[in-house]
């Protein structure tokens, strides 16, 4: 079924006041979660709310909380999230990092004790938006082994890159494993086997079956070895600046909170922004004039399939699963 | 065979002198030469060296240029390299960033019309040695296919993530093609294939055939679709920031010269550093935890091996190909 964006962020924005949130955060984080299911990203968006209203009623993520100052030296600032939804958290983070940009060039916000900031490619939007060159990423919980390993003691640790381009943002949102668990999930749904090894089976073989690593969690970091270790950096480059739990800190909790994060805006300002745009634009035609591999492949850039399905989404409605929106307007 | 470290600094650095590079440029590129092979980086190192030899003398590397600030905006600074050797425009930079970052928490330098930097490891140890954490990274010319093309319209642009730690600095270094083509040489001399695809084949297939690679410069991205978009988006913001050329117009030129790179310093200074150290021995600690895959794999942090090399060869002597060493004596 396809709903309206208009209905679902009103489902949403009625659910998180009757939870307490203000009139002011409900709106935010009913628009940021309508907004992630639009842009395409159903896992973190509708699909999620209901897990995130647990965490509420749990108490790992607090209501009523603001971010508040640890320390700022220069065009770096420490802050703590006091456990408010990472929505709003990192939300808050890239406009410090934004404001600490715009008075000198690039500013960095090291963000401890927060929580699961949902699609990270929100924050990437953000900085587009406001006409800055982003850079974001978070720990998360151990969910993948080391390259030459088989616990999992890595976060997968998104980390998204943007650019902003009048045409439309460039955004790049990855994680550090090669697939998430929620497409291994769609291919299991599917009977399907994985085109490229999604991680390794009991036995410490590479496998292609998303059944076995949905079972034993050793999925598969991206690029193998690489992913591994750029995962490794950015959850100790995020602890270390933010005063933070690392990924090893979160793994000894019984439920994934208590995160750490940075973001860092780099002010474009200064430069011609005639000459910006057509540089991306030189750019991009580079990348458009590789000749497709076969008849069925086509190169994209970051970002670009975003807003192909943010204006279907927009147009038709938003496809939403039928048990979770029965879930949701029980709610 | 094995040469000390001393000999081949002393040889590279009289060749250097011949070539009329000042004594003061000379010691630094042969000692910067030097430390990489003795890293165990040869492809950069000595093995390069005649090669760079080539571009002094068909003039794309400036022998008597100095790095000039083209402007300057808080603590982002834009630089101009003049085309001087691409080691002393890095390492400059490398150097400004962190002067930035000692007035402002967090310092980046973006440098256009600059040359190879031959290893990239060497800005992230330079960053960490001076107690920073560095991440940089450089643009290079069209070498790798995007993910669903087949012509080379992405560079491997190189990532390097570094930070200070008492007991051996933690050092990312990864370029964004799973192999470099120096992998692929070492592979195709003993008649092996890739333990993973390596590349696409003439027919547009995934191959682990060093060969085919090697001719028709489809190598693939590290993560597959993951790698080529990171690889687009750090060219973009390398030739962005730093005004410079990006990949495409390195690709129109006749040689590779003329790189954009950016360079940032995070000062760590402000923080505790007994609170870091146990931080940073705590996230290792929690990754040597992962139970080996088997009994011939082991986890490392990235650096690890360097370090492990970096004493043998100083014992030992450094490795050095023997006909690669004759031409460098006859040079």
């Amino acid at each position: 079924m396809r709903i309206d964006f208009k209905e679902i962020y009103e489902a949403l924005y009625g659910i998180l006041l009757k939870y307490n949130f203000s009139a002011e955060k409900a709106d935010k984080l009913a628009e940021t979660f309508t907004k992630s299911s639009l842009d395409g990203v159903y896992s973190h968006g509708i699909n999620r709310f209901e897990r995130f209203i647990e965490t509420v009623k749990d108490g790992y993520v607090k209501i009523d909380t603001e971010p508040s100052k640890v320390l700022g030296f220069g065009n770096i600032e420490r802050w703590n999230g006091n456990l408010g939804p990472g929505i709003l958290n990192a939300t808050f983070s890239m406009g410090k990092a934004i404001e600490l940009a715009e008075q000198g060039g690039i500013g960095c916000v090291a963000l401890s004790n927060t929580n699961h900031w949902m699609r990270g490619g929100t924050y990437g939007w953000q900085a587009a938006e406001a006409g800055y060159i982003g850079i974001c990423w978070t720990n998360t919980n151990p969910n993948m082994p080391p390259w030459g390993g088989k616990t999992p003691v890595l976060g997968n640790n998104p980390l998204i890159i943007s650019v902003p381009r009048e045409e439309g943002h460039i955004v790049l949102d990855m994680a550090m494993s090669q697939y998430s668990y929620g497409k291994l999930q769609t291919y299991s749904l599917e009977n399907n086997k994985l085109p490229f090894p999604c991680g390794w089976n009991d036995e410490g073989e590479i496998t292609h079956d998303p059944d076995e690593v949905i079972a034993n969690e050793r999925i598969m970091p991206t690029g193998f070895w690489k992913g591994s270790s750029l995962s490794f950096v950015l959850d100790l480059l995020a602890s270390i600046l933010s005063g933070g739990d690392s990924t090893a800190d979160i793994g000894l909790k019984e439920e994934e909170y208590g995160l750490s994060q940075v973001f860092i805006a780099f002010n474009v300002g200064g430069m011609n922004p005639d000459y910006i745009e057509n540089l991306i634009n030189e750019v991009l035609a580079n990348l458009k004039s590789s000749e497709p591999l076969n008849k069925n492949s086509k190169v994209y850039y970051p970002g670009e399939q975003t807003l192909v399905t943010r204006k279907e989404n927009m147009e038709k409605g938003i496809p939403v699963n039928k048990t979770i929106w029965k879930n949701i307007i029980k709610m």
